[in-house]
């Protein structure tokens, strides 16, 4: 404990924005279902959807001293994205915290434990997932890391990847694969396009997919109701 | 595992619409306190509320298959009912299901596992009570029933039941009791328009109810507080 | 069980509304980080903030009957604080309560249990922080206390103690401290607010709160990223 | 609510004795994944294995009295089955309970809900399967039923369906079914002890359950690990 | 925060020894149900009792420094009772701190957060409750409270109560009430004898305690069951 | 998904041998706090304590196909670690598999999910770490990974690291630091033995840290008790 990494690299921004036009769902799709953030963290308002670079930090629980060193590593376009090194309900994060970062162009923030001002933040349009909304503040006492790799929600996040979060939840990109996956989210949402049409033309999905013969070989039973 | 059953019979419409009047509190209470889907299936959006006629579905952890075999079996007026074998959190439902269930008629879904698109699904309309909300995807691979009896969120279905459902959450009505429900929750809710009526001019429950004999008789004490 | 104090003490008026002034998180620092209520207890609605003086009232679980004996105990701003002998999340309260507490001047309810009608609740503007939403209704066949101690979400609540309830939860103020908490919330504001115009003009942190020394003492180490 | 079924029939004494010599696990599986209680139903104490007939039970929360109605309908070979109307964790059961049921010749409780004086139950050899433990006694004021059809632990329960409960948790087998369950029991039990030889000789499952093909075909590539 | 409180009287030792001969559950009821720790606070190990006077601390998340404190407040027969600001599982506590309690006499510990080194506790037969288990350590930055009241899992502690532990959870005993309760659970337990050998015996609690008329003014319904 | 790495290189025996000497908690410290899956995963029977090299597998929800393609890949020493791409309490193993792990020279499992046969697990003195206990099966359906780096209770565990389990809970260390752990796991337990002993003879820690000054600088006030 007790680093600041200084200078990652970030996934090339027109990259982020290619991904930011897709949802989490479809984006978590395109890359083989991989990078998915725990749902519980959800957005405190709705809706809402950003796509940014991850700027790391761990912090103690109970403790929000590193979210402020944060700060002076980010740089516009940033996510900030924390995770406690134990399960922790606290307000880490709230107005003042908010206002700075957006002075410096953090794009929102993504946080495995509490957060309060919720009524603040969601009037300054400030976007936080989170697990939780606590009032009890944290103290400054222990230090922790910035701009390392750490597990968040489950999922490893590594500075400079690509995060893309709207109502759905949140999930991470590896920076070195987003260029594949965008192009992957492309193909599956004119695949999709094509598909909604003719289901709300009222075709049957059993149909559109073919999968009449596949659910019969696994011994799929059709029978009648019972006369009442 | 593995079954489907064709042309259950539904509850009369007007049954249903008339039971649409009332919320699922109200109704919960006319038909004695049964029926109630756990808590924690939760709307996505809120206010809503919805009336219709269980379409049932099994299905297993993290695989949709079903859902498609599901839309074949619906009629207009249906409200989906899913519940997984085993507990999962995972997004089986989203806008493309939505869409195809929303061309054969049905009303809304009652799911006790995860949805996604929910940014989608509140912007058409297509309400849902969930017990979580989640990007991930699941897989079709194992078969399950439609339109059995199962048990979602505590509570038994069956189809062609009728299924009620609000802010509050879900209820299901027994299709042989559907009618005189009907008739429980009308003369409830006569009641309970006089008592308001005096609640809200001041008048205390202990009076309009006649509780304060019974309370006195369980030995309620009244005591003056000790001076600051 | 089973005893009702009447005429508890109530915090002075004056000193409630300036609480009131402020919000949660901001009160809950300025006393010294006490008197939080866990953050299972979230607000039916948003945004919302209220502040008012503890009407307590302790129920058995599954049963509301002392809801009724409370409000006779009620004064114009009290707000209603019910905690159960053991955890419940059925649905204590409605409309039909609230319609009565209303009608005798109380502002609100913070309970550590279920509700219900919360469209209805909703729509008439009756602020509630609850632990759950359930349409499962409870009987009226045990009693329990009214304005007694309890403990409520972790925390003791003493009738005519203040309590402050927004977005981000519940803090209760005890009655003999509470002018010295508001003036402390006052002297934080104000402290505050200067931060706060340094931090949105880009100020760091780290040089307006002066942390760089202490983090550097405790051994925080800077380094640059391997090149990619 | 209110009623008590009386000479409900039981599963055949030979067709529960012979489930029972197998375990929850086995018999889970040879009636098709069906009729599991949920898992946070566990044992007070390890190893225990019991078989018998569900003696059901539905009870309000925080109110016990139901149990003793139940007993005046209990049989020799008897498990009581008990499930609340909303989830409560209060200690519905203790030694007392457990000395009449006893009395009576019931077998073991299942519960999903809280027991107490487990300590005493441990020693005396009671088996239980509850949802927790808890001191907090409950009341006795409002009725519920015996003997009818219930859903505890999601799975719905019958009057004289088969309970078989063990280190691994608690299924029930339909009362219609169980003689065919029990034969698949056999017949499962006799295939896995050969492979269970395999297994233990070396084999492969890959090779004892032809698995190869079958995965290939799904796609599974082998790779070598990166030298170090 | 920050206050350590010397010499806070304790209860007499008779009456703590003398609700020592009790159980949690009976001790519990004889004071009219009140005064039990939340039921996720389990021993380590089983069976366990002990009865002792309270020294309680109160620890910010994720920080045990306060606990050192706390040794050098302990006297022989106290039973140290421990809980965090905000929730929080860490590893509190472990074998160098019950090595230390037990050089000074305390009896056991009761701690609404995490242990470690359960194993060594279990060898060396020191008793903890607690509400859970974690290698993780915690930091020595902040301080809390020592002999102050507190409320831990959710019920009040004072210094010098009384603490009784066992196998069904926690209960505390205010120090000015405990004779009276001690007096109470034998009148109880003396009740309990005489029911407890009718049960055995085959005797009905519906007759031993004489419900039937109750019940059947409640509405109580004996139906038969419909032949097979 | 679908890879199958063959080869990886495992940590020295030595050093796996010389790390089990040390808990889990000593471990952890030694490695600067991290490392630790999350305190869900608890194991089935106590005591128990293993050391071994890392065998990773991820798992489709619901789905153990993958364990049996995992067994071809063991070597003696190894340990299986299992994680399911979503949560999911399923009992994915049982004693067959454990029987096979075991004819390969697998020492345990450590699993994110469910277990069953559990009776027979600790029956046959093969050590679980596991997040539930369910006796619900899985499907063979979907493929997964095998030693591929996966994140497994909220830790990255990559092939080849040692895992170290006992009763407070399971921690990985990395193959490229552990040497330098096994190192400085010495270290501390060194200075522990002498503080324990100093402990035991009843000196403070207050003095044997040397922690006096650094608590009056935070403020720490002693007071004495009001007299009763």
């Amino acid at each position: 404990m007790g680093v600041v990494v200084q200078g990652a690299e970030r996934t090339d921004t027109d990259v982020v924005t290619g991904l930011g036009g897709f949802g989490v769902a479809t984006v978590h799709e395109a890359q083989g279902r991989r990078g998915l953030l725990d749902s519980r963290l959800r957005p405190i308002y709705r809706p809402v959807r950003i796509a940014g670079t991850a700027l790391t930090c761990e912090v103690p629980p109970g403790d929000n001293w590193m979210l402020h060193v944060a700060v002076e590593q980010a740089r516009p376009g940033d996510i900030l994205v924390v995770a406690p090194t134990s399960p922790c309900g606290d307000g880490y994060f709230g107005e003042l915290l908010a206002t700075s970062l957006r002075a410096h162009g953090v794009l929102g923030l993504v946080i495995d434990a509490g957060v309060r001002d919720i009524a603040a933040l969601t009037a300054m349009g400030f976007p936080v997932w989170s697990s939780g909304v606590s009032a009890r503040g944290t103290v400054k006492q222990t230090i922790g890391n910035v701009a390392t790799p750490i597990v968040c929600g489950g999922s490893l996040v590594r500075p400079g990847d690509v995060v893309l979060a709207d109502d759905d939840g949140v999930v991470v990109v590896d920076r070195t694969e987003a260029k594949a996956v965008l192009e992957a989210a492309h193909q599956r949402e004119a695949k999709e396009a094509g598909v909604r049409a003719r289901l709300a033309a009222g075709e049957l999905g059993l149909d559109v997919y073919g999968m009449r013969e596949a659910l019969a070989a696994k011994g799929l039973r059709y029978v009648d109701a019972e006369p009442a």
